[in-house]
């Protein structure tokens, strides 16, 4: 298997369902043979892990101070092991701040292996947020810290299934302050880097769909502040004039009825929720996240740390080998 | 077939896909059997439509001057002809004034019917909102003309289907509009509705769920202005207290998991596109309307006047066909 990505696989946080899925993954014949995975956690936590749930580690156990130079000859899946925490006091569905600080020293870690190009792309495990905040991590989640420390302003959020794939213009917002916080230019660059992302993963042009942000997609100004037609109807009439095939606005309801999914390859939506009710109500198993505008490649999965499931052996991994998946077939 | 009840339906605009649907649910074995189904309509306009897509036409067709005497003894599906419109007028897929009015009279009757009890619910076919602005009628639509009229301020939309089934808080305003017009007591109103139309049609207690506002539900009130914990969570309280199974406010995104909707009667949801957006997306051809807190039965198609469709023998019957099956369903 000449020719696989390093794809970096962060534990995530430790109390959650990260460190089960990670072995779980390392073991998986399809993700090995689609990549070689490097897990980017602590080996003590995941020995844990696997001795309670009976799973496998592999037998690359590899020591940050060793890695700069181990890096490029690595061929098999392997753990590189922070050594960070002590995993005897790590309590499986807990914010703690050690686990705070310890998934942000992998992602951070990973992102300067991804842009010095030791690793071919970054599969992140959930984070906590909470837990990112009482170690006094200054970011509010992966995608910022993505975008802040590589510097890009022109970024977005995309989660892609075989039945539906849905960019959303705001993310992480009160819905009272979407309304204002859209702009043409934002929904200009989404509709780009869509188009962008959907191409590479498609192989053909893509059929993008933009939503409406009010019912009926305002129904010609009657509901709502006219938002379709100041903003929405501007920013699609100049990525049609840059060559983008893009309808809209769709009123968002009939967006996603079966027959209209069939002919789209990806959903350009206003809000949070606009685009992640249909996509999770359509594919939550097989969705996976993805960060587009990025120089780096960079998935996770549409799930979050799942305290209540923690190191019990039922964590479904679907959504995270997708994802994985995906950034290997994006870092070819 | 002993003591089925009388149904009205309603014509809706005449220059949509409504004739044609009146037609084929005149004509429909499960919609006779299931009850008597009266065309508040225009015969010369369903003969026109008739002739065109060569569908059958009742035998039975009675003038308004006749009906107040022969309603008790109807026995087979009729049409009940207002013998408003200039039939060769009719445009198809165009909003006209004469439209508007007509259309607004057999809603008009079949309310005063229903209410007097000459007939045992109403099924709508759609109207078009700018021709009843254009003809002067002075509501919005069909559930403002109906909660007005009948003086009920306690009153809701809910969409419902084998599959997902929906209440929404707020209706047809923009999203800007939504978070300010949210209060407990709507949501209070919204769970209780919810809660009786429920039990009358699942013949259990059911179980409800209500959402979030914001993303994440607010995630501790990190996004958003705190609606889930100063207005939501509130109603909730007071819904338990008054008996009924009810959970919330869940995170929208993950509201509608196929997990969750298996244990879910129906969901409460704060605006239009919340609900909307999944029940389209996993059940349009199966869904109905059904307008909450009325002192009558009324149920619709999820579906509007689908001008570009209009009297082209390509509408599909499913939603206002299981409309009317409900409406004769609540109606015993």
């Amino acid at each position: 298997m000449p020719g696989r990505p390093k794809i970096a696989i962060t534990m995530g946080d430790p109390a959650g369902v990260g460190p089960e899925l990670c072995l779980r993954l390392l073991a998986d014949p399809g993700v090995r043979e689609a990549c070689v995975p490097i897990v980017y956690g602590d080996f003590d936590v995941l020995n844990r892990v696997g001795q309670k749930l009976h799973l496998a580690l592999p037998k690359n156990d590899i020591g940050l101070d060793v890695w700069p130079e181990l890096a490029d000859d690595i061929k098999d899946p392997a753990i590189l092991d922070f050594a960070h925490l002590d995993a005897a006091a790590v309590q499986p569905g807990h914010v703690d701040v050690a686990g705070g600080s310890a998934s942000f020293l992998y992602v951070d870690a990973a992102l300067s292996d991804a842009r010095r190009g030791r690793v071919a792309g970054i599969c992140t495990a959930p984070i906590q947020k909470e837990a990112w905040a009482a170690a006094g991590v200054p970011f509010a989640g992966h995608t910022d810290f993505l975008a802040q420390t590589c510097g890009v302003s022109r970024h977005g959020m995309m989660l892609t299934s075989d039945v539906i794939t849905c960019t959303v213009v705001t993310t992480h917002v009160g819905l009272r302050d979407v309304p204002d916080l859209l702009t043409s230019e934002k929904i200009v660059d989404a509709i780009e880097l869509t188009a962008e992302t959907m191409q590479k993963l498609r192989g053909h042009k893509p059929r993008l769909v933009v939503l409406g942000l009010n019912p009926h997609a305002g129904e010609g100004g009657l509901f709502g502040a006219g938002e379709e037609e100041s903003i929405i109807i501007p920013a699609i009439e100049t990525a049609l004039q840059r060559g983008i095939t893009v309808e809209g606005p769709v009123p968002p309801d009939t967006a996603f009825l079966k027959s209209r999914r069939e002919t789209t390859d990806a959903y350009v939506c206003m809000y949070h929720d606009q685009g992640l009710i249909p996509l999770k109500a359509l594919a939550f198993d097989s969705a996976v996240n993805l960060t587009l505008g990025l120089p780096v490649v960079r998935t996770s999965p549409d799930h979050g740390t799942a305290y209540d499931r923690a190191w019990q052996g039922t964590a479904d991994p679907s959504s995270f080998r997708a994802a994985v998946l995906l950034a290997a077939r994006l870092a070819m």
